[in-house]
């Protein structure tokens, strides 16, 4: 099995040492991702620079493939051109923060799944619960046997599975839930200084209000030291609001 | 009504100031935009660089604020830092060039409509279907009727309306489509250079494969000269693969 491993923390992250180091053990691991960290760039791809490839060595060894892009772009260059074949599997992390709820949007770590899922390639995004360094290593497990698991099923095509994990000790984890993707939001502020020549500016900040208590989301699963599976996809149609504005005799807009 | 109008092409761009000229005609406009360009910027948010908010002239008068982030960073600051008290109505564009099927995703366009949607207010992301210097004004009419027939209406929180106008003269536009995203999508070709120092760089490009032959979908609606609207959402849930997976038995995961 030939496996791509990306992320949005850069290729310097400890994470994705950690994510390869477990996935070699099932498959051939081909790392391609961005040199410098790229949390909160969403979907975004690069059209205004042109992309660079680094060969990255690591403690004098080569190590992977740098991008001077994003996570979608490393999965773009990295399946049509650096990659001989195309892989079996994309898996994207591990992520230092967990990507559940209003997260999954602005999220890298998911978007370079994604853009594996738009290419009809199973992926897995996976991210830990936690900004501070940290023990990876039960994360990596938990990719390494969901990866197993999902070769071979009959998952649709442009789906990814995200993956949460909450940062406690392994015997803390009371087990594994699939899940939806929660309600819970982000009470921005921006907070304002002055720099030392007079002018303003502004660090986004702010809190995650959790608007979810059912076990089911990905949100709450977390809260309760489970690890979340959720299943996501691209097509953003809202299909309750499309049955509903129906009524709405759209067509006669210009009436 | 209070007004704001965003897009991904910058302040500078053309579409923008039509697009406002003719909501002005409904409402009381405050353009927040982005002081750069930021095509395919997708739902990237600002993080590690602080947000500046410069007030821009146009012709020796104000126009608005310019921010140097992205489509979503201006609906978040203008929303909560910048406009005295929360818009009615957000609208983003109008973009050069169309925001369908798989365009959505990468669109810092639609980001900006779903970053207003995240904050449950109504908004309206609208793309002309040509990359080239054009007649904006059809554009902006159907935005301004679309805005007037969808305050009141009881469209669920969260959701907004992706908008595409086909580049034709406005006789030759057969009607209005409601439509749910199309599944066509890029074949991705980066095209490699070399630098005057030798070293290899790439352009992405890539011609869209369209998949779509329904009227209904999107981007065979603007084929066929229908303006297309899409009621879309930020549930990426995939609920089909959900309901799938639960004879998976992810819960065994560890065992």
């Amino acid at each position: 099995m030939k496996i791509l491993v990306t992320n949005d923390d850069g290729i310097e992250a400890p994470g994705i040492q950690v994510l390869a180091d477990s996935l070699r053990e099932i498959g051939e691991v081909t790392i391609i991702a961005p040199l410098k960290e790229q949390s909160g760039v969403g979907h975004g791809i690069t059209m205004q620079i042109p992309l660079r490839v680094i060969k990255y060595d690591k403690n004098g060894k080569f190590f992977g493939y740098a991008i001077n892009g994003t996570p979608a772009d490393c999965v773009k260059i990295g399946v049509r051109n650096i990659m001989k074949d195309a892989p079996d599997l994309v898996v994207s992390g591990i992520n230092h923060g967990s990507n559940t709820a209003i997260n999954i949007i602005y999220s890298g770590t998911v978007s370079a799944a994604r853009e594996a899922s738009i290419m009809d390639i199973p992926s897995i995004a996976i991210s830990l619960t936690n900004h501070a360094g940290t023990d990876f290593r039960f994360c990596g497990k938990i990719a390494r046997l969901l990866a197993k698991k999902m070769i071979g099923k009959d998952l649709p095509k442009g789906t990814l599975l995200n993956v949460n994990v909450p940062d406690v000790p392994e015997g803390q984890i009371k087990g594994v839930y699939l899940t939806t993707q929660g309600k819970s939001k982000w009470d921005d502020v921006y907070e304002q200084r002055v720099d030392p020549n007079g002018r303003d500016y502004y660090w986004l900040t702010g809190n995650l209000t959790v608007l979810d208590s059912e076990i089911e989301t990905d949100q709450a699963a977390i809260k309760n030291n489970y690890v979340s599976i959720t299943p996501i996809h691209f097509d953003l149609t809202d299909y309750a609001a499309y049955e509903k504005m129906k009524s709405w005799k759209i067509e006669r807009l210009m009436d």
